[in-house]
């Protein structure tokens, strides 16, 4: 299925007055809305490819239909979204449940949807049928040096298929770690890990990346081996200026202040990419700025401090990319309700008034400077965000539109109700 | 397989002179060691059906070898287990995952390996193939009054298997709950569930009891509709005097005080069941004792306390299951390892000198106190836990003698290496 | 010092053309802003005594300046609130900090402001110079008779206090607990406890209530004796029909979800008043959505959908207070801060369409019912909150006003630059 | 007050008998009892100053009699303790709280009681009276250069009365943080922060160490500048090879796996020193061992496994040191109780096999790695520790002897019911 471009037209027609009604207002009361519209039209947020179809718990799975049997319908999916909103241009592989069989043939049906490839996610935390050896006790730590090259090398194998396609970066998540106490030396782990990250670093192409991505639980409930910033910025700076730390912001303990983290690594030039998800209690990956949002706006208000501070450009200089699942919610519609909490931290984020900031800050005045993030934080921003989606050619009202024109029913038509995605 | 009686004995001659030689010592420490060890030998943990397979996780499973293929293979499990420790003589199972074919062959089998039944447990957290209507939005608490009609049969067909093979209880522990704000009606959820729950209770035979089991999140993110012991408890008692809350040590917010719950529960007369399990950061579902050993003894501290007040029956008055997932280890290792931690933590709480506990407390001797509780915790025990199941008819040390007689590897060559136990 | 009408007069003048555009846009935008700005207008949230000055942590204090140094001052700092934003017409004392000498006269001199007494708080956490016996080891759960009876004769002599001011209402909180285990048998310290609260609530006068306020730890480390809202519930059922609970925002373990247990004590009829702050780690007291906003909203969705439902009168039928410590801010800021965050969570709350969510819930449609939530949350309902207290005679900007007025400064030179205030 | 040697030998004498049944018994049942004893003997434990008198929290403070009124008389308090168990044989004094007036004198008198000086501890998170700026918005982090000058120069002076005693270390921990989002640029305040302990750096003998304490919240409760081990190594790299991460167990975000962290400081030889306490919810201070004692032993494990490797000598290669708060208790006893936690889990870790615990690691043998942890941690080496107590001639019960020759109410005599020693 493929968005005709006079769908978008005839929604947008049917909507535009009263958007007009609003932007004008908006951007009568918001000094530099055209700089955001700008800025929102430029940033785009990669999907992970594993995010098309129903996520589930070790409890159970309730697969909703028409969900992507193939690679190419996942491309297809990502396809919609962004031609919904125009923001979502990007799609991050992982193998091997996307192993894209004729490269080519994908880099060019994902270019007719204007997508690009990002950051290509190997998987060492499952076994696969016919895998010679196991994960169960690790990959990259594995007190087995085979174990350990099978991890290395399909490592390496991810960095070809994405330079196949024109992806620049790697993200390596490891679920290495311990269930009990005693099970790991920790240091040993921490030493064969480094070992083999440096295999595959040696392996990277000089104008890639690679993200080391940490968590603190979970699917290891005792220690993670790539436990938190402080394990991840260990890795990275042993690895060398191609290697950075990856924040999932499902990865913490309880309570972490992950805007400081973000602050920190920024400031050590280390920052590499982002996994947006929301959660309440643990890896909950729900839907982004469903729980909170706040939270989320103080996060950007660090990225764009931090990047703007080096010169970064907010739209390339980072890897962008969702990391949720979807259990209870039709996938598409729940990556379309992402986005746009994201685009809304962006915008608002960009609306502080950040002169102001640091002279209240420098006058130690805790009032005025809460009152600054507030009050950008308070701004209803969503016309800003719908108009950069508007002259991007895209929808005003994503979820709406893809709601009248029924698409998960043509999705099923197409694909049959009971498909089931490759993934988790 | 079976063991035969000859090889427990072999393995205890092999250790008798040692194993005398310690319980000589603490037989002359321990003031009450001749009750403890009666203590422990009526003292019998329930086995849960499906903890006998490797568990997993939503990232992966690895399965070991030689799992049970059916609901007689698991009661064989448990039967090895039960002649090892002499503490393993109950089962508890799951509903479909045990469905009987022939409830009296069963009960039968059971009976020949020294085992009852204990609490029967539904499942309305997952959609078994051919269901009709799906649990995806819940079950008793559903919108819909036919999902949650056919919840309640499924829980009334629970019981009468249970009648069928001897069970006095069911657990209904339910995963309905929400994942995201807005989604649910809390005092609808709540109501609903309640409605659904006295037409089960209505359905319960007069000698049988219900257990109200509570979770604070997973499967749910946002929202559990049994979330904590003040909802179980308000469930409990709108229920009726068969109605009881069961607690499940994972199943808390960080840093909940559980010692404390049990204490009040117990006080209220609706303490009714417990699963056993130990976990860092959620429902992990570790080995019991394996991170917060003391507080399982602070726990078994408050349980003695409480019992012995009302007079109840330390063996037969509550229901204690063991409700753990196996992940990296062999199932039955691990379930030995558990049936011990929880002997132990038993035994150390029999030891506490509770005249002098509360002597301390009414004078507010808050060192002597904590002095009384770490005197019996500190306390070596395992001699003693050694001489109940020496007496009962099993092994002095359970898992050397699982590992000398090579069980593991046995029951892969009588029922192969890539069996799949039924479960999670 | 006291606001004089003309200055809160020319304040709204010179803001007048700007409030009135933004009013304007949103009220064509919000179908009901009418009904939300009356609504608002009666809305009244009780600043207590002890709020008034610095606060501080054990690791130490930083006073302000200008600080009440009396009852009476204390009285004219909420009078000087109220003034500005006309929605803090009523204090909370706090007994023995805050004991009137002379009630009438006290009672006049807050009607003098438009203020009234709202519930009164007791102290039995804290030994007072020349009390006979400390609370050392607790005050209501104590093991000796006596210093039980101490702590209800206080809370007794509180309720008088409150009965001469014309409060209608006495909150209990009690520190009560332990710091180790073994320390404290949880039953009889309940039980004590209960007796404790039985003879309080006996001389109740029948017009009043009495508010059971929980808290998972703080100062007690190891375990509280009202420690969560179960056991509030439990104290509260027992008591009888005056009785209630009370949620402390701030007062939870990581993680709950409060918003609930609000619908949930609301259900049972049992939900008497709130204290409200916010907080990142634990009982932190600060200002009011100041790093959850999105929860304070869910809160108040709660609170809306309950009251409602029961008939309940937003403005009076239940206690709103806030509950904070201002550690870096000036305190009266800090209040003016809390008070605008609440009224414009309540706001936002009235935005929401409860019969759409009502049927997305039916539905399932979680997708839905989150955007509803979200559509209500994401609305600017600054300038309904500012015609608010416009219309009813405040501030359109509190804070500015304070700052132009250079309110401090004036207190300071009454007052003095190192008065203290009682209070922690 | 000073205990007489025959007062011990009076005590042991009579213990005497018992004693030598159990140490006869372990040391048959331990293969390396002597190297425990040994080593146990060498081990010795700062007290913190601070720790000597009653401790409170933000809302009250209920003080014993008889506390320490001088650095002489804190001394005194740390010498008695020493005499009982020979294990308390440092002080670790706090500075302006302990400023000796006369160093020689004081080294003099600590000498006399076998005492050393252990690391000093400098107090930027107080104001003191006549102090000239104040430190309420942080020090070293200070926006203004000459409060961070001003708690630089008190590091410095902090140094010096250190080198005047023989100690050899300063650590210095920092309330500096925020309490609001907006409050503080993170990275500023990182760099600033860096800025001042360059310049206390540079006032380090070269003998000497800094430890650079981190903790993750309280007093400033939403961002503290150096908040996690991650922060701490940082600074501790960026600073040169005198600097080191001080671990203190109670500052960190709920469920942190501590045991890891200590491993990876040791890898990267920055671990510097040790803050003993135990807690439930935050940073509680309570007793060592009181909730979590299977922690602290994984912890020791970690210790000796990360020492042994690097050919550090446990006793004096890391700084240990006491950090509670005695709020419930007698100090003193509190202490005992302490240092014998310390001395029971370093006991237990001693006896850990490590050789066989590698092999079941290398042989991901879960269930054996476990076995041979708790093989150690349940094996009572209560007679080990006092017969190491006996022959350094301290006490073998230190308690029970301090009960018996009434040293509290001596100590009231001497200095009176109502002392308040200087601290928190």
């Amino acid at each position: 299925m493929q968005l005709e471009a006079y769908q978008i037209a005839d929604h947008n027609n049917k909507l535009q007055e009263t958007h007009q009604r609003k932007l004008s207002y908006w951007t009568g009361e918001v000094a530099n809305a055209e700089e955001v519209i700008q800025k929102l039209i430029a940033f785009q947020i990669a999907i992970p490819s594993w995010a098309l179809g129903t996520g589930g718990t070790r409890f159970g799975r309730f697969p909703g239909g028409g969900e992507p049997r193939s690679l190419e319908e996942k491309i297809e999916d990502v396809g919609l979204l962004h031609a919904l909103n125009k923001s979502s241009g990007a799609i991050s592989l992982h193998i091997p449940w996307d192993i894209p069989k004729d490269g080519e043939a994908i880099k060019s049906l994902a270019a007719s949807y204007g997508l690009q490839f990002d950051a290509m996610n190997s998987n060492t935390f499952q076994d696969q049928p016919d895998q010679p050896l196991s994960y169960k006790f690790g990959s990259l730590q594995h007190v087995d040096r085979a174990v350990r090259q099978q991890a290395i090398e399909h490592n390496i194998d991810v960095i070809k298929h994405g330079v196949a396609l024109g992806s620049k970066s790697l993200t390596v998540w490891l679920s290495d770690g311990s269930c009990f106490p005693g099970q790991l030396n920790f240091r040993k782990a921490f030493e064969r890990t480094l070992d083999s990250l440096q295999e595959i670093y040696a392996a990277l192409p000089d104008d890639w990346k690679v993200f080391v991505e940490y968590k603190a639980f979970e699917p290891n409930f005792y220690s993670m081996t790539v436990g938190d910033w402080g394990s991840s910025l260990l890795f990275a700076n042993k690895l060398g200026p191609k290697a950075y730390t990856l924040v999932d912001l499902g990865h913490h303990l309880p309570n972490a202040n992950i805007e400081q983290i973000v602050s920190l690594l920024l400031m050590e030039g280390k920052l590499g990419g982002f996994h947006f998800n929301d959660s309440k209690y643990g890896d909950d990956d729900l839907t982004v700025g469903s729980i909170r949002p706040y939270q989320l706006f103080l996060i950007f208000n660090e990225l764009i401090d931090g990047m703007d501070r080096k010169g970064m450009n907010h739209a390339t200089d980072l890897g962008w990319m969702i990391d949720a699942s979807h259990n209870v919610k039709d996938p598409l519609e729940d990556l379309l309700q992402s986005v746009e909490a994201i685009q809304l931290a962006y915008a608002q984020a960009l609306l502080v008034d950040r002169q102001a900031l640091e002279e209240a800050r420098e006058a130690n005045d805790v009032v005025r400077a809460q009152e600054i993030l507030q009050e950008a934080f308070r701004t209803d921003v969503r016309p800003l965000v719908a108009e950069a989606r508007r002259r991007a050619g895209g929808a005003l009202q994503p979820l709406s539109l893809f709601r009248q024109l029924d698409v998960r029913q043509q999705l099923i038509s197409e694909r049959g109700l009971k498909t089931i995605a490759t993934g988790l």
